[in-house]
């Protein structure tokens, strides 16, 4: 088992490691932009459907409302651009609103994050499979047991650790911008060398009318472009000093990509009039009309498949280390924030991997039945995040304090806008759970910090008296028997090194065996009293229990028995069915059964090897 | 859980409660005979369809076969009369196989009834649902869910004791013969007052010829109606005094009802030429034949499912009992021979109901399916235990003991020919299974028998050297902390109070946090001595045994330490998710990875209790 886990993740990295798993700005911008890139494909694909229902006179919007999410994108980036340097120790939208807007509203926006990241892994990698499924149709049958390979393949190479996950993504995402862009450059030409196509001619006919209320959903829809943006802000400390710096020039960098490729695409697309089928992508329909059908073709499908798998990493990134945050702040299990032997939050990218999973399964592997529960989340964090910033602006101030506050205020004002948009039209599509489960994470994360709170409250020396530390007098020791043997003996040895207050019991459950029990313990009982306990419905468990509270009852002195329970451990799994496991049960009943049997009594277990 | 399981099986009894579960002449009819009984029911179900495919001519043996079979019947039925006396303390196949041929085909015999008892509830439940879906043809499609709820029906009824579900099954018994003699006395008369009908009229065309292959494959299906005649051999303890007696008239009756009911529905289908549709038994037909399709029709139907249903009870009596003798001669795991709450051995029945529930899931509650599996077993069993009976009879001799052994004789011969038969025209059909399930068994047995053993060489006290007695040193005790709260001032405590040989161990797993530690030890420690053992892999349960086995290495006195682990106890189960378990790896790692870590340490838990 260990073995495996080796070769698949790697041997585990010591600690002082840690300093060393930065990233340059080239793997960094691998590392966090595939999501906001690779959004275009499914964002592109909702514009085109929401628009597609109104026939040709719907698709003539597709450039309008492109140019609007252009321009909410360039608020947004503008946004977070300033918080970076104000924000270097990461944490994004969860630590800027936590610190500005206090802490209820933090995890607000930390309880949106969460959902988006895990949202992140399965809307893209379905729509990685779709992209590669409209170049071989053969695949499309296959599309939920092909994204989760993927989910599995990137989990394995977050866990081996971010520097050669990193490596290993950058390829995809320099691949995908490279074809990407050169088919854009492509495009360009053959549109200024030819004339305007016309949707009238290619679009179907329409099956509903235009209404603003259509026009809206789509651009609801499209703004799922944004997504992604988020994560740099995140993951500021990952990036080699000077941190915030390169953060933000990474940050910008990204966002101008995201915009050339997005409006590139869609202008294309409005200009060639293109259309796609019901087993095709539109991004593939636009590729296949600019390039032909042909091997330059499958290798854009490919990148577009490969970004959006690793796209996915994005939240591999992101949803580990704020989750990390949260549990060292108390609000989440302590356990994601233990380093694992990589160096990486491992149980974070299991319980998210383990969450992608299911939405991929519960969902059918069809991005377009998830993307309703998408934006919600995505715009309310962005919203939270922007308008905290304002309030720190006008706290801290500073160079430019009122400029930097417009700003801000501009980003929050146009996300909360596309927020409103979003949740009204979507709401009944899915928007609906999202809306539903924040509630229950923020209950989560208060039980959580109570539970923790509560646990230090008890185990707190603080006020602790003095008698605390005062000695004990040796005590009780009971020792149940099933019968005379060395196991036995040897316990009972152990027994008295400890105690001089040894007692042995024995369950009697077929009324006389106790007298042959009585008859070898005079042999073997070392002077120990054998006391015989009769069980007439024949359980073990139950009339020790009740001598134990006896016995403490009887001695008077508050300080209750301790029990030692001789254990066997056989040598081979199978072997388990053949004995009896009264000692587990006994263990159980004494720790877990408190109701009834309330004391704080040590339990002693002294192995017994079976030879094998 | 505790109070549904008192409602669902009555409240624990007493042991000494055990003398009174007795069964009358009456009620013990009603607890054996079932299977027996409702043989009828697949048997001549097996033969129509065995001998339909030959058409009319086929059809034609189905009285010479049955007349065969009842020779069998009678030959056996007198075999097991014998055997009854002679083996009061019951155990049937396998004690008199045992106790006259040897161990080992003593065990053969077990295994043949183990694998009947399980077929026969599966059998018998299957068959019971074919009987009133031929009544109600709306219920086939729900064949498996109807026999997965009696089966848990008739489980839970055992569950609840002897005598309580003796009294439960005699009225479906009592009911099925009444109403079933009742139907044969008026095919009988109407056969009087009518001519014979042709199956030349009636039957199917022939897809297959008449040869002698066909009419032993029907006979060796039909052998199926002598399942059953075992069980009151079995189990003779369980009637009134004078026990052997009162079984064997018992075995009488059964055995004169089984061949009444079994020649009639032959003769009487013969007689009017009754053929059976895809959907219905032949049973079912001939009822409908004789008393037409109205009330008396359903509630022969009825009683026919019922009884079968009840077979199943035979199973529940027979298994647990055989299983806890094999058991109590080490072949089995001991839980077996344990009596339950209610004075019965409720695992063996546990166990019958998850095998005989898996085989109607895997053979898609289909008798038919079944039936191949199910004569190998049977008559196995049957030849082993008159074989053995012969042998009996030549050493004690006795009165008459010449008669007896050719009774025996005559009784072996015609099972093992009939054993014959089935294996060859059974085997590829599904007797293969069972042919290699048996040797399966025998190596578990052995294998069971040689654990049990080697642990009683192990545990013996006949050789013990007087220094096995000698008193201890007290141990030295490590005590590893994960910081210093309440919980390990108290543990503190303990230690010291049974060993003046105490070191506390902090593993630091972040380089830097064991100076906190050692400052708040100053002042809580109680004199005991911290050591600090770094963790460079962040892993707290290796670092942690390595320091462990250097201690013992260093002390030099062969004394492991014994390890002293403070642990939460969580209120609610949700909060052991917000904990680190670390106790429980290490028990896990101290009692399970002897290979790396093989001393024989104590494990002293010292429990504490987080408040609710």
């Amino acid at each position: 088992m260990h073995t495996i886990l080796s070769l698949l993740i790697g041997p585990p990295l010591p600690t002082q490691r840690l300093a060393g798993e930065r990233l340059n700005k080239i793997r960094a911008l691998a590392a966090f932009s595939p999501d906001a890139l690779s959004s275009i494909a499914y964002a592109n694909q909702e514009i085109f459907l929401g628009l597609a229902v109104a026939g040709a006179a719907g698709l003539a919007y597709s450039l309008p409302i492109g140019l609007v999410i252009v321009g909410i994108l360039a608020a947004v980036a503008l946004s977070y651009a300033q918080t970076l340097p104000a924000y270097p120790g990461g944490g994004g939208s969860y630590a800027v609103a936590r610190d500005n807007l206090g802490q209820g509203i933090g995890l607000l926006a930390a309880s949106c994050l969460l959902i988006d990241y895990v949202l992140t892994a399965a809307v893209s990698l379905t729509a990685g499979v779709a992209a590669i499924a409209s170049a071989f149709p053969a695949l499309w049958p296959y599309r939920i047991e092909l994204a989760l390979t993927f989910l599995v393949l990137i989990t394995l190479a977050n866990l081996r650790g971010l520097r050669e996950s990193g490596t290993l993504m950058a390829i995809p995402v320099y691949l995908f911008l490279v074809s990407y862009l050169a088919m854009l450059a492509v495009g360009l030409i053959k549109a200024l060398l030819s004339s305007p196509g016309s949707f009238s001619a290619t679009a179907p006919a329409a099956t509903e009318s235009l209404t603003t209320w259509l026009v809206l959903h789509a651009l609801a829809a499209g703004c799922t472009a944004l997504t992604g943006i988020e994560a740099i802000s995140n993951g500021v400390p990952v990036f080699r000093p000077p941190e915030a710096k390169n953060a933000a020039r990474t940050l910008v960098v990204m966002a101008l990509l995201m915009g050339t490729l997005f409006l590139g695409s869609i202008g294309l697309t409005q200009y060639f009039a293109v259309v796609a089928g019901p087993d095709e992508t539109i991004l593939s329909a636009l590729v296949r009309r600019v390039l032909g059908t042909n091997v330059l073709y499958v290798i854009v499908q490919t990148a577009t498949l490969l970004i959006l798998v690793v796209a996915a990493n994005t939240s591999f990134a992101g949803f580990p280390r704020l989750a990390s945050i949260l549990a060292q702040d108390g609000y989440a299990p302590r356990q994601l924030s233990f380093l694992g032997d990589r160096l990486v939050f491992s149980n974070g990218m299991l319980l998210l991997a383990g969450l992608a999973g299911v939405l991929i399964l519960a969902f059918n592997g069809d991005s377009h039945a998830l993307i309703p529960l998408f934006a919600v989340g995505v715009f309310l964090a962005f919203t939270l995040s922007q308008a905290g910033m304002v309030v720190h602006w006008l706290r801290v101030r500073g160079p430019a304090w009122k400029l930097k506050a417009a700003i801000n205020g501009i980003g929050a004002l146009a996300t909360t806008m596309t927020l409103g948009v979003v949740l009204i039209s979507k709401f009944t599509e899915g928007a609906w759970l999202v809306v539903l489960l924040i509630p229950l994470l923020l209950l989560a994360f208060h039980t959580v910090k109570e539970h923790y709170r509560e646990v230090a409250r008890e185990l707190t020396l603080h006020n602790a008296v003095p008698e605390a530390t005062m000695p004990l007098r040796s005590p009780r020791v009971v020792l149940p028997i099933s019968g005379v043997h060395r196991g036995v003996v040897e316990a009972l040895r152990y027994a008295r090194s400890i105690s001089d207050r040894v007692t042995a019991v024995y369950v009697e459950i077929n009324p006389g065996d106790a007298d042959r029990i009585r008859q070898q313990w005079e042999k073997w009982g070392q002077g120990v009293p054998l006391v015989v306990v009769p069980s007439p419905y024949r359980s073990i468990v139950g009339p020790l229990l009740e001598y134990l509270d006896r016995l403490d009852a009887e001695s008077g002195d508050g300080q209750p028995a301790s029990i030692l329970l001789p254990e066997f451990v056989p040598a081979r799994w199978w072997q388990f069915l053949l004995h009896n496991q009264t000692a587990w049960l006994l263990k159980l009943a004494l720790l877990y059964r408190r109701r009834r049997f309330g004391k704080v009594r040590a339990i002693i277990d002294i192995p017994w090897y079976l030879r094998e």
